[in-house]
């Protein structure tokens, strides 16, 4: 694994145990990144308005195989997971009342999201409460449905939770949220080339991934799954030409989510590359690894913190990232602090009143870095300041 | 000028015509951007939430300078002029019956982006007819005002058009527009580093304008100027974290359309590079020399498609690009045809029931691709099917 760190570009003096924010891309993808970019510059005519479509068809067949979606049109590229929940909420119809039932522990955009829109229609964001620490599948489930009632139009919920990092039981949700007639919504954002990814097993109505995250593409590149049952309650995000197109294609849901206006869409067009790094690299031999050595330094870093898992320490939770509930006065400040004097990238972050440390461990991370991340928390302790 | 051909990464075996969709960006801007996003994967969290926003303002700062902007937290970079007016549209307050008022020869995909939003509010996008061919700007002044009346909010007008290619008096509408106590939106896509542009002297409330045409930056940089009497009303396109952020900044407009998922923002910090390029080139002189040509060599176009000018024809209303109206039964068709047997890269553009044919001249070009043009339409004209 070790040669592997020379793939990357980050740099050298720097403990990155940051995987989980945006990812890093090796050198083989970026360099077709900026290949794409002078094909662009070369006819940026032909590339925008004529070529590019079938170039994005393309990446999006490569990527529907990888996901396991039955048709690529079902699939688009988008910039992030926010701008597609973004979308997806300010199209979803909700009357006064409506409830969208998410966990208490989803990503802030997307609350902030989700909050927005329902207010704008009188509709409830209901984000229910998860009992920590999880203690089995059944009793997560448990937990979720409690927010359900009579007014519930849709569930919304990660397949990777980000500050706790936290896999959760997508599938399982998805099917029973089915049964009861909801519309079903994940954020894939950390999951996919994370952890194995089914669409067609999830059998989601929404479902969004980041493919800048652990498929390692450049920043900007993530997609959109909706069924085709849901897709005509989608409206563009950005109205543009695609928008009761003058010749509109075989698809609306790609003629409203594709075209919208000028930009550089070289990132979505990396994909087929990130998937033959992947396969060339043996990247799921690669993620075992990490996942193990996620696993094996976790109790030091429990014990360290004086702190206790939030979930059992298996890979049905978790995968190569782990969140550590810690204490501190200050979790920008500390985290400012193991960058700046101990040059060690990890996230300190805040999920309602509790705060967490993240690790992530991909190719590039060593023991080193988590000796470096250890021994830096021991010294900050001392100092009595950040942490106690 | 023959001498900056070599400074464009375009293909040299096209007659490259259509700068104006999409521009072209040289070497030296491009190479910027690229090793910005170098900078950015040697370290993508510091770069995506830390250095990134003072990297932004200082390029915000380098543009206010351009445009005569006396602030520059009062512009914010957008991917297009698209996504830019989704905001205020989407935004903007509405009651039933309230109109915006637009001319009949706006941007297709804005007038779309209007139309949804204003339908959605029960309001009215009225489209007042231009009267063609434009006489004066009085005419075109008085022309516009018809089409206000007492539930007019807002105008909305393009400071260059798209399809018919017109410098539009912006700033005259704007003061009139002003006294009668409207809101002023100006789409100046085409504007920027195209014709003097000065945002102090416009006074226009809202302000969008492409960097990726006539400023030469990657595909993706646009800003949005909005006077901060205007910002209050403006919410997010992409609700995020700067959306009742956790710590705010001295600024909501920032934080709302600033922090809208990650994304790789390289293009935005390139706008220095793009002013230096032009500098170092003397691109005033440079364009003075292309609309000199644009000018010098419409009449024997008007006089093959036997058609005439729908403006004077003077640098009041004409810059670096033209548009002459033409027949034609099947306009894709015509601009395929140009391009893949005679390798001239021009649009033919629809507006309302009308067909233009718009070229573009900048550094690059020389006599030799308008001869190109005038002869392939001399031989399609003969073949008597999609020109007579």
């Amino acid at each position: 694994m070790e040669s592997l760190k020379d793939q990357f570009l980050l740099r050298p003096d720097i403990h990155f145990l940051n995987f989980g924010s945006f990812g890093a891309t090796p050198k083989p993808i970026f360099e077709k990144y900026q290949e794409w970019q002078r094909v662009l510059e070369a006819e940026p005519v032909q590339f925008i308005a004529f070529d590019g479509y079938q170039y994005l068809a393309d990446s999006r067949a490569v990527l529907a195989k990888f996901l396991n979606c039955a048709d690529k049109d079902d699939l688009v590229y988008v910039t992030n997971p926010s701008f597609a929940i973004n979308m997806i909420a300010k199209s979803f119809p909700l009357n006064a009342g409506d409830e969208i039932l998410a966990t208490d522990i989803e990503y802030g955009a997307c609350d902030r999201t989700w909050d927005y829109y329902c207010k704008k229609k009188g509709a409830i964001y209901r984000r229910q409460k998860i009992n920590l620490p999880i203690v089995n599948k059944e009793q997560f489930i448990e937990d979720f449905f409690k927010g359900c009632n009579e007014n519930t139009k849709a569930i919304f919920i990660s397949h990777i939770t980000s500050a706790t990092g936290l896999i959760l039981p997508a599938a399982e949700i998805c099917a029973i949220a089915k049964e009861k007639g909801l519309i079903t919504i994940v954020d894939g954002a950390h999951a996919p080339a994370h952890i194995p990814l089914d669409l067609n097993k999830i059998e989601a109505d929404f479902y969004t991934g980041a493919c800048h995250k652990w498929m390692m593409a450049p920043k900007g590149c993530s997609f959109l799954y909706a069924a085709k049952s849901v897709q005509p309650i989608c409206d563009p995000m950005i109205v543009s030409w695609g928008y009761q197109a003058a010749k509109p294609s075989h698809s609306n849901f790609l003629d409203y989510h594709q075209m919208i206006g000028t930009r550089d869409f070289s990132a979505f067009l990396t994909v087929a590359t990130c998937i033959d790094f992947m396969e060339k690299h043996e990247w799921k031999v690669v993620g075992q690894k990490c996942h193990q050595m996620v696993l094996d330094h976790a109790p030091r870093f429990f014990k360290l913190f004086n702190s206790n898992p939030i979930c059992p320490l298996h890979s049905e939770w978790i995968g190569q990232m782990i969140s550590i509930p810690i204490q501190t006065p200050d979790p920008e400040q500390l985290q400012r602090t193991l960058f700046l004097e101990y040059k060690i990238e990890v996230p300190i972050m805040r999920q309602g009143n509790d705060v967490y440390l993240r690790y992530s461990i991909n190719a590039f991370n060593t023991v080193d870095d988590l000796d470096a991340l250890y021994n830096a928390i021991i010294e900050i302790q001392k100092q009595g300041v950040l942490l106690k």
